[in-house]
């Protein structure tokens, strides 16, 4: 194309394409001329101008707080991506998914441990100038985060388990919520938050016990090499079907959350029905259209197109008066899911390793177990959370899958493998904290059980394979 | 390794591995049991307790400030790349390398063009607000850009060129400082920042001008299949040196710029130096070290361990005193680049399309030309400035150029390829406007001497190809 010199890639020292021969003294001359004889009248002028009494002499002294901001905040996403890996690891040589780790790489880092031992430390690394962009980074890894969710569970196909799984997934949503809503009763008066009514208060805590984590799912279930298994499938295509409808009910009680009149509460809801149902019908095909258009037109425009949307579709839910991550949880249900493969899982990376642990911290952040009263009552009532929660992920689903032809051995891993509450339960709870239908006390309680529920699952998949295998052991010996 | 049913991954519909023979009737009752009735208890709980007089009735209305200020992020974050995008391919398609188009995107957004016709909408989109976080991400950006400025500048090798390249990047490097000096003098009194020492602000201008845009040089290179031609890498590798020249200028210049006596200039420069040995004498070996053991240990281990020393360095430059960019480069400079080339080109992918934009978007907010007041005086100093920054880099390198052996013909290439100054001298002029060296209206000017004279790269280079074009005609004719 250019028709500048293309000469020989390999040009000998000193004699790239020589039009004429170099002549050595002369070469030094004009070396001289222009690189030397400039260089040191340059420095001349500047000695002969600090010596003038110029404007200056009086050089303020430069407000150092930007530079100082800067300093905290590299040293601080530094330490939390740095924090979060470290836990993640350790996590995962106690067999234990990273995730776990991440989520207590969080805590660690917030008052409740860092601040215990060290405050100024927490307050310098969390300084509330540095804020905004922690927040901004955990947001955007939250919305990263759905959109994966979202893609993952369009990508679990129904392969004709489909009614199973249905029923499955109904008796994993209304058991747990119904145990929330119970909860809901006993805890209402001195747990709910400052803006909590009751009704949306028990709708709150039932479908915050209704959520099954996905993404912590499907990586348990890689670990083990499950994936692909009877078992893996089923639990993976339930979970998807309980988390479409636990975060229907999510948004409807966003929508109904916090409005004056029930009028605006109607209205949200039928806004975001309407979004809704214009993603699913016109939004879908749309985007199919669009991502087919630009396939093999390069990563980086395909990437920007997908992200670009997915901000406009979590702003849209945001601006309807639900939560961001509803619009990027639909985002990533309507979009074509064999196109994006490769891209959706580079976002989750980046997402994963990049900007979920400003998430954790910012759970960490705010949790405080100190300062919202570390005593019998609130260990009460996490020890009571915890045994509601598991029971209404674990029986229901587990008679039902019983029912419909499972082993019990196959119907109590299901149970387990559906109480991993993980990370998405925590974007269940910052959501509620946010919206002030919890209180401090309760929001420590529930991140405990999404810890404590997570942590179980491989243990108890653990302990149901050793209780089969001595079985089948006796089994043999008989 | 697990026990648990790893059945046919194909199991037909509603009998997966049947233990026992599913029975309709049965599990119609158990899903009844399970689903239905915990659905239709939990709805008339909620019932009954909207009924009932609770705490609630008087919900207070949820600020929505902070769900508003997510809307504004999200689609100011979707604008910004998606401009930047837009205006990119537009420059492509007049034959510009993209990056122009991108920093006009961001003068755009800014205050002289969108501001102009819509104030309201940059009011909208860039609220004060959201300034940190956009600031954060123009941050993330830029000591992402210096990393790979660094590791480019690395990855040139000197390949026997080594002296005619280092004598040219000389040439390069001090003819525009000379020019930048003089220039100095001139504006000093009514163009200088508020902050401004004559020595200061003449080392600010001299250097402002020597700048190279690396990147912009590299990319306008690969367009026009020049990138492996003797001229393509010897104009890399003059940038290359000219650059590390430069920006140990500029370094010195942030050193003493600002610093209350003497003597703390002098602290800061020698914590500079030091810093500087201890990355190449100590830290270098240790990255390579580092980075062979992470050799196959799964991309986003190497990537996280990357970035968090990126952040480091640059904060490290940044408690010195200097700008965190100086970091980020010696960071890049120091990096193993064989090891790292994949993980390089992400991260400049990822960089150039999600995080310079806002860089481009900030210089565009700094820049309020009608506020700086447009008149004739500007235009005379911008065309001054572009005229000398010219002259300085095209006849310096070009004499050299052309006595150590080149043709005329590349000479005048290289010094026009050389002249490119792109986003590194946005880095550097944004610099300056931050440490109170220049004023608003020389900012205005020197941002468009930078646009100029890198928008004039592509079609100079053209014509000379035109020019050689028409010579090679008449000289066939003859």
């Amino acid at each position: 194309m250019s028709h500048l010199s293309t000469g020989a890639v390999d040009a000998g020292p000193r004699s790239p394409e020589p039009a004429a021969p170099p002549r050595r003294g002369f070469t030094t001359l004009v070396y001289v001329l222009t690189a030397v004889v400039p260089a040191v009248i340059a420095l001349g002028l500047l000695v002969a101008v600090s010596g003038a009494s110029g404007r200056g002499g009086t050089t303020p002294a430069i407000g150092t707080a930007p530079i100082d901001h800067t300093v905290q905040l590299f040293v601080s996403i530094a330490m939390v991506i740095l924090a979060a890996k470290v836990f993640g690891r350790l996590a995962r040589r106690l067999g234990q998914p990273p995730v776990v780790g991440e989520i207590f790489a969080g805590i660690c880092l917030g008052p409740s441990v860092l601040g215990a031992l060290a405050p100024e430390a927490v307050g310098w690394l969390f300084a509330p100038e540095l804020r905004p962009v922690l927040q901004g980074l955990a947001d955007l890894g939250l919305i990263a985060l759905m959109f994966v969710v979202g893609q993952e569970s369009r990508q679990t196909s129904l392969r004709g388990q489909g009614r199973i799984a249905m029923a499955i997934a109904h008796a994993g949503v209304a058991g747990p919520f119904l145990g929330g809503a119970l909860l809901a009763i006993l805890l209402y008066r001195d747990w709910a938050g400052p803006r909590a009514d009751p009704v949306v208060f028990a709708m709150f805590l039932g479908s915050a016990l209704s959520i099954t984590a996905f993404p912590v799912l499907a990586r348990i279930l890689a670990e083990r090499d499950m994936l692909r298994s009877m078992l893996g499938r089923l639990s993976m295509l339930c979970a998807a079907i309980a988390d479409v409808v636990a975060w229907c009910l999510i948004a409807a009680m966003t929508a109904i959350a916090g409005r004056d009149t029930p009028a605006r509460a109607v209205l949200t809801v039928l806004l975001v029905i309407v979004y809704g149902v214009a993603m699913v019908w016109l939004g879908r095909p749309w985007l199919e259209r669009i991502f087919t258009a630009l396939e093999g037109r390069g990563e980086p425009l395909r990437l920007l197109v997908l992200l670009a949307g997915l901000l406009l579709s979590a702003a849209a839910t945001s601006a309807i008066g639900i939560h961001a991550i509803f619009g990027a949880f639909l985002y990533g249900l309507c979009c074509p899911a064999g196109l994006l493969t490769r891209l959706t899982g580079q976002i989750d990376m980046v997402a994963g390793t990049l900007l979920l642990p400003f998430f954790f911290v910012g759970t960490g952040l705010r949790m405080d177990v100190w300062r919202s009263g570390f005593d019998a009552e609130l260990v009460g009532v996490a020890l009571l959370v915890i045994v509601v929660a598991m029971l209404g992920k674990l029986a229901g689903p587990m008679l039902m899958a019983r029912s419909s032809g499972l082993s019990w051995h196959d119907s109590t891993g299901l149970g387990v493998l559906l109480n991993a509450r993980g990370l998405t339960e925590l974007v269940v709870l910052n959501l509620g904290l946010a919206l002030g239908l919890i209180g401090d006390r309760l929001f420590v309680a529930l991140v405990v059980m999404a810890l404590v529920t997570t942590a179980m699952t491989a243990p108890l998949l653990g302990l149901l394979d050793r209780l089969r295998a001595r079985r089948h052991g006796h089994a043999r010996r008989l």
